[in-house]
């Protein structure tokens, strides 16, 4: 089965609210094995509704439409179904009822536009919305099916979970269902990524498809099967062979996050963790500390933002400073080898760099970072030539640097 | 002038990623007066893809295109817009070079598929992107515009506000336009907020509608009129009786965040500020710091996450934390007076709190966060009980914090 998604609403084209309730049915509608391959928007204008409605029936078997059923003149969506598929509607009075009721409870007085939130088709019936006035509706005719659901998202999730979900699984028999999965890799960018799966990004089922994210790369591994288990079963296999060709670069899967996992590995391995931060400022303290239970791993940070506080806090030698400067190599190898001594753990890090966008010269560029990490052994220096806005450059620091604690991690030095 | 949007990825399909950038360019479109009356999405299917771009010239002047513009071979952007205008792609050698400079600058080695993004319509030019490697492209061919972005929104917002905006104000000469302007406002909830505008809330035009954000509330004020200077003084005139009714409650407008306000106004004060957190982790630090020059206000921070930290580096008394415990309004006042005292700045803040899942207790539940400010008078405290996950917390209890900050710099209190 194929559908198209259509959410009405001029606010949604001028920009003024972001279309989160699309990406919520698409997820519903891949689970339900339906296929997608088109969504449109449109403003609160009958003509052009009903020629997107027209031109979605023509090339699909459902229509789902999200937003447009309130009770005011700008609410069209109902009677440009009724128009599109050429049905009618009809008030019905179970919730003509319900409607008076609820005004009459409210003490505010109803109005006839009101009573428009009670037409229903009649090659069709309503769906139950019990966060809100208006239900949603139901239409089957002529072997095309629409349904039509309100926009605000508290009342249009709870409606996809309750019905959209169970009457497309019933239609499809479950049968063909997508399943996915992400494998999150770091330390190698897109391309090199895509070359060593370009082999597997041609075939189609299941597919194998990388997203950039800022220091990171996702490979998003789709397969679609009739049965739940069957498509998880191709996942899984395919999902295999993409780690024993990626391994250590791959560090999580799905909805893991990198500081999750190294969080786990360092609570696992019995060790500790603290940070010295010039340029990222307290952000890679702040993502370690995000993750529930860290604080088992990770006594504390300190935010060396000005040279007298590298000094004073993490012990970075004055004549270090001024023969070398605050962004090298020396400075991030005494922050962390200062910050670890101070808070005795296993692991410290230190980061000094050029977040941008002043402060650059031709020497040292904005984006040039300098990224210690000091154990028992010793001490390790990354330099980076990070490209990017501040926050870019900031966020890929913090993305190296849990980085190259993983990787220590997964290959003691001992 | 008419514009479409297309919107091309999979993902966007399978609901992977809900579609931001779509909401960013149509607020860029509605500023300069172009119409959008529909918004296609479409995934990487090069059929489907020239089918949605043909039926979108058909209709329209413009049609601007979000993502696949990246060097992998399911990028089909580039070739479906040439297609679709019956244009041809050629490769612009000064792109190339800035390429393989860019691998080459970073020891990574180029494959072929990344010298697709040096392609450029004959009939159009590229877009410049500082912010990655793959730059946009502008076709204008037979009448017809296409405008193709890429999707990362650290890319793509950037090229909107330095490329898009001004190109489209070229074209339209800016005649019936839509401006607007966002006050932002901080410590009252967005219930009473409105109460306080809801009269203003009934008028269409300027409309003054408001959105609740984690710790703050925004109210856009929007109006039309037939050129950019009418519509901006209709927009000024709402704007002044809004900011007239909530006063110092409003702390910026438009794009500027609490932490802009605050350091600005730190940096007008010639005042410093320190911070010594436990449950926020950074957080604060992480947010004053994303602002650039906050380095003249902010010489540093402390995460002060174990009780070793707040006693060894804040001076919190081991016997303070045996009798009132670490979440408390003696900690907080001790690790705001320490941090100040160890920085000499003009403010200190401490936090300590429960960020949560774990960790409460019927005394001290999940959410409890204490906030003290310390200056040269003495210290005040805030005890807040924040509720939502751990992330919204720690995200409230920085807002609490650079507020109090604000407030202070408001009204000073000698």
């Amino acid at each position: 089965m194929r559908a198209e998604v259509v959410s009405v609403g001029t606010e949604l084209l001028l920009g003024q609210i972001v279309d989160t309730n699309a990406a919520y049915i698409a997820k519903a509608l891949s689970a339900a094995g339906v296929s997608v391959y088109r969504r449109s928007t449109v403003g609160d204008n009958m003509d052009r509704l009903i020629a997107t409605l027209s031109a979605a029936f023509g090339d699909n078997d459902i229509v789902i439409t999200i937003g447009g059923l309130g009770p005011t003149m700008d609410d069209i969506t109902r009677d440009g179904v009724a128009a599109a598929l050429n049905d009618k509607l009809v008030q019905n009075g179970d919730i003509a009822a319900k409607l008076t009721k609820f005004f009459a409870d409210r003490g505010i007085e109803m109005t006839e536009s009101n009573l428009r939130q009670a037409m229903v088709p009649v090659h069709g019936k309503p769906i139950d919305n019990p966060n809100g006035t208006a239900p949603g509706l139901l239409f089957e005719k002529d072997g095309k099916i629409a349904i039509c659901l309100p926009g605000p998202p508290n009342e249009f999730i709870p409606m996809v979970d309750d019905f959209v979900s169970p009457y497309l699984l019933s239609k499809t028999g479950n049968k063909g269902t997508i399943r996915s999965r992400v494998l999150r890799v770091i330390g190698m960018g897109e391309s090199s990524v895509e070359q060593i799966v370009k082999d597997l990004m041609l075939d189609d089922n299941p597919t194998v498809a990388p997203y950039a994210k800022v220091g990171e790369v996702h490979l998003r591994v789709t397969a679609r099967h009739d049965t739940a288990e069957q498509a998880e079963q191709l996942v899984e296999e395919r999902a295999a062979l993409v780690r024993s060709r990626l391994g250590r670069l791959i560090y999580g899967e799905d909805n893991q996050t990198l500081e999750q996992a190294v969080v786990s590995l360092l609570l696992n391995n019995g060790s500790t963790i603290s940070v010295a931060e010039s340029c990222t400022g307290g952000m890679l303290a702040q993502r370690i500390t995000d993750i529930p239970g860290s604080s088992r791993a990770f006594p504390g940070g300190l935010v060396c933002y000005s040279n007298n506080a590298k000094v004073d806090l993490a012990g970075v030698s004055q004549a270090t400073l001024d023969k070398h400067g605050a962004v090298s190599h020396e400075v991030a190898t005494d922050l962390a080898l200062g910050v670890r001594k101070r808070f005795s753990t296993t692991f410290g890090i230190g980061i000094t760099g050029i977040a941008g966008p002043d402060g650059g010269t031709e020497e040292k560029p904005v984006g040039l970072v300098y990224i210690a990490l000091a154990d028992s052994k010793g001490c390790k220096v990354e330099r980076t030539h990070m490209l990017g806005a501040r926050n870019i450059v900031r966020t890929r620091s913090v993305q190296t640097a849990l980085n190259m604690v993983r990787l220590s991690l997964l290959t003691p030095r001992h």
